[in-house]
């Protein structure tokens, strides 16, 4: 591998990013290759090692050849980031949680505390062991846990977006039955050839999918129950004509009246001083946080009494994947939680 | 103008469209240009008259030179599509009824029955005298009387397929409670130049507008009343990166359980043999619909228990607006539904 | 296989289109479908037979289930369209003109009279000795022949536009060097999966490709050749991040001096009575020609001496791929070139 | 205004931005608001004085109040990046310089050293006695030139893809004769709403435009002069359905026989050590440069025996403004010329 972008004195952390080939991975590779006080000690790919980085993703610039998997010298990494598919990762993680390195874990593999419910939706699970120690990576929710985390899981895009949208009024117990209607760009579904992701399939086109109940909708629950909400969500995800970016459409049914005031302060309250969720006065567009770590909520009583809307932008693979894994990084390592991220 | 479409034996009516340079009346001028059964006599516009159509909108094809509005020659007048603005329509289509032609409406002046209600989102009436005799033109609602009106009010796109996604079960009164997140293409902002629908806004792209109410809800509101809805509907409309689409995603809370067969043989019942509704099994995408008068429906229960969920796309031109209109003028002649339209 | 579109009276021929999954198998199916003369007595797949058409390409609305593909019945079969892979349709289509069917063949196979050029380009030829009777299907240079041939092979969609722009100036001896910068659609890549035609990859995205020499090349220097022009062609394709549309831009070193009524009229002879040639006065765009088989060209002496420039635009899949080829199944059959394709 | 970013240190400079609401002015505002060693003091509008910055172009975040313009405290301005219109930006340049201020300008009014050149494409000139003072801000090839200078023209973004691809081969007197087709995205028509540039007619559409004559080209005919290339050049600009990005596909008569070690070594040679022009083994996707001030280019010698093709990609707000004026700014300061530009 070439020599690194130059740091900030010591790096805090020599960290690997295992699985560097797709969109998430290639993006955390990049993040790490650009952040004053990590170092990127190498990339690796199980399908492409041997290839340069910076010709499979250009637009990332970063000139490392990308290895095989060898965990033989990982006496130098202090911290991984794994983007591996869900049930491969779990292995990883163990191996690498064995030998000492803080890890990131991308996939939903350390996601939902309860095995049943991970199993019935990603088949069986590599290493349940570790679940206990795991914690749910939306530093927005679980700030000091993932401080002192040594397992960070990665949240989904989807359940980022909709829980930063739904948090404060999750917590207030002012949730009676929520819809959340989901848009998520052509990047969320991952790198690598498929008709259905095909430029023509895709472009002037707009579909819902998974209507019959998605893979993020667990997480959704399992998190909106942490912070009060008991009951079900309903949780219907959309394909965009668009590479990057992530609404959700939050429609709450209130338990109680609540007027305009108390909802502004429920928000402005939760996210003060919180350094990616942007309050705004008008509907976010995808587009205003491309590139971003940001998430731009933007909430309201409708026109329809007893009803709020909490709408929620991100970038699928910035703070709904890649970003928010540096965020965790920063935490778990004691950095500033915005370092290489704006 | 140069010389029509060869016709099947004589028009069944010779028909005006007043404002066709827009998207929609364009498409109407193309419609009945290319329809075995009518003679387009004329294509108004008020600010482009003396410029040839298919410079304007070359995809139509349509060889005609748009005129100056003169309905001193209105005796060769059948029939009229308006396409004129909101507010802007009402004083023409009384003047065309005046002069004994039937007149489709593409404007929301004779949408709304409640005259306050209209003026609340529209500004004042100009012919609200008209507003008993006109009818609501969704065909699958309320063929009989289009059949027999002399004035139809072409229903907005939004309306359009929401009504279409939730007509079976507003009137089994089965909905509780509603939340309608749709999605439109540009083209339903119509033609000419703003900052906001510039390619370079909404490329990549994607936010909710009108949050806090869109004058499309009080059709909605309205339709639905008459099915035997009584309550509310919470409406949000997103901006889509697209150019002809809608997709409207209901979810409806029901006011008893149901299961799966009875929801499938209520829209089975009603829609059976309704030309241009598609029952379809899976999500439907708007491309499915592209430059067709389809409007493709997908219901499903939800996995969360009393809760179903509607999806409908149609092309916000046609089936939203100038198929419709088609549609529409078809069964006010006698003509068979579909004549120009497949 | 379902009850056909209506016909006006006898079929003019029954058609099988043979590999009617892709873009232009599924196009020549739709269009012969809706052909007021033919009867499309047949559609098949290699890969997907048993599948409903209308379900792969819900846009096209063909009803139809497609089959695998058995000439034991091939009696009732008066012409195919064959849509197989280059090196694939040469075994078919010579089993066809065996039993005695007319083809049309949209692959490259019959399209290079000179087979060594053809193997350099796509490897052993399957039926060079169908090479001799095959006429290359570009109505507009070969009508005559084609109406007289009972193997057509349908031109490349870039040959197409390139030969429509340049032949008045071939025939004229004018060119004394040409470059072709032409600009494709992602849908003439063909359907199916591959990352380099994945949406994150194409939309916002140009980019050349086969720089170093392009399979098309050898049938424009053909073309070009039969009608006057000995020399090379530069081409240079572009991908672009749209489904449907082709602009082939062509700079042309004059051979002498040509004023511009000269050029005007050379183009206006040379098309005058062209169905679907249309010279317009401005820069055509290809989405003037979108969803039509209509070719635009806008010819120009530019403001460098010596040089002419024409730019044609056309839609791929219609006048570029499947609508030529229903054009050309007209001719051979001896009905309006025009009938099915406005 | 707001505090601005922290500066490693005294800024080298204090920057005004006037004209900071385009695409171009906004970005430039953005890079200065983040560059480690310039301290932006200032961002005016015209026509929105009074508004954030960040609300109008929310993806930038500069959370500045736009002011009118006010040269009366301009003491305090060392240095102004003008991103007026053409004819505009000229006495605003002249005011400037007369207060002392370094100045790079991004309008075409000081990139034409011939007066009457210039009026004819842009109509009188507002400032001419600068003229002799402003130097050509490419720097890849007015390096030195730029270090020195007071005022410098910024380059259009299609000379400057089109310079840096023909370069090499104009100084090696290697052009006998070269058509550029160059593609822009349309942020390169600047922001404002026109019917032309709204997404519905952008999308999924590709044209030429400028055929008969760019005001670009006199730029390109001027700096290929200096290189050596005395002839005409045929230049035509196509609008691509993107936002940014700017593609040249150059090709090139060559003045005598090239072979592809020599045309390697003429860029290699040329291009060596210079921070932002990639030069790559194939061809360049303009997604491959978004958001950086990177200028790629791929040379070859095509099939055709004496034509070398060069193609050239860049972001034509960065590379093609914005970036660029940042670069010349660093040069003009004596800071290193990639500052806040990686």
């Amino acid at each position: 591998m070439e020599a690194a972008q130059p740091l900030d004195g010591e790096p805090a952390a020599r960290v690997l990013v295992a699985g560097a080939t797709g969109y998430t991975g290639a993006l955390a590779a990049s993040l790490v290759w650009r952040h004053p006080r990590l170092e990127l000690v190498g990339a690796t790919s199980r399908g492409e090692a041997g290839e340069r980085l910076d010709l499979l993703h250009p637009r990332h610039r970063v000139p490392v050849v990308l290895e095989e998997l060898d965990l033989g010298g990982a006496e130098n990494v202090d911290a991984a980031i794994v983007a591996y598919p869900h049930g491969a990762a779990a292995p990883l993680v163990a191996e690498l949680r064995g030998l000492g390195c803080r890890v990131v874990d991308l996939s939903a593999d350390f996601r939902l505390s309860d095995v049943p419910e991970y199993e019935r939706w990603y088949g069986p699970h590599g290493a349940p062991a570790l679940l206990e120690g795991a914690v749910y990576g939306l530093p927005e929710l679980h700030r000091e846990a993932i401080r002192d985390a040594e397992l960070v899981a990665n949240p989904g895009c989807y359940p980022t977006a909709a829980l930063l949208a739904l948090a404060p009024l999750a917590a207030a117990a002012l949730i009676k039955d929520v819809v959340v209607d989901a848009k998520s760009g052509v990047s969320g579904a991952g790198r690598g050839g498929s008709e259905e992701l095909s430029f023509v399939n895709v472009t002037e086109n707009l579909s819902p999918y998974a209507v019959d109940g998605h893979r993020h909708t667990p997480e959704l629950v399992q998190e909106l129950g942490l912070l009060g909400h008991a009951g079900p969500v309903t949780f219907v995800p959309h394909l965009l004509p668009v590479d990057q970016g992530l609404l959700s459409s939050c429609y709450v049914t209130l338990a109680r009246e609540v007027d305009s005031d108390e909802l502004m302060a429920l928000y402005g309250d939760r996210y003060d001083g919180e350094p990616f969720v942007e309050l705004v006065d008008s509907p976010p567009g995808v587009r205003d946080v491309r590139d971003t770590n940001a998430c731009r909520i933007h909430v309201a009583l409708g026109p329809v009494r007893g009803r709020a809307m909490a709408f929620a932008a991100i970038d699928n693979l910035w703070k709904g994947a890649s970003g928010q894994a540096i965020q965790n990084l920063n935490l778990m390592l004691g950095l500033d939680e915005t370092e290489g991220l704006t």
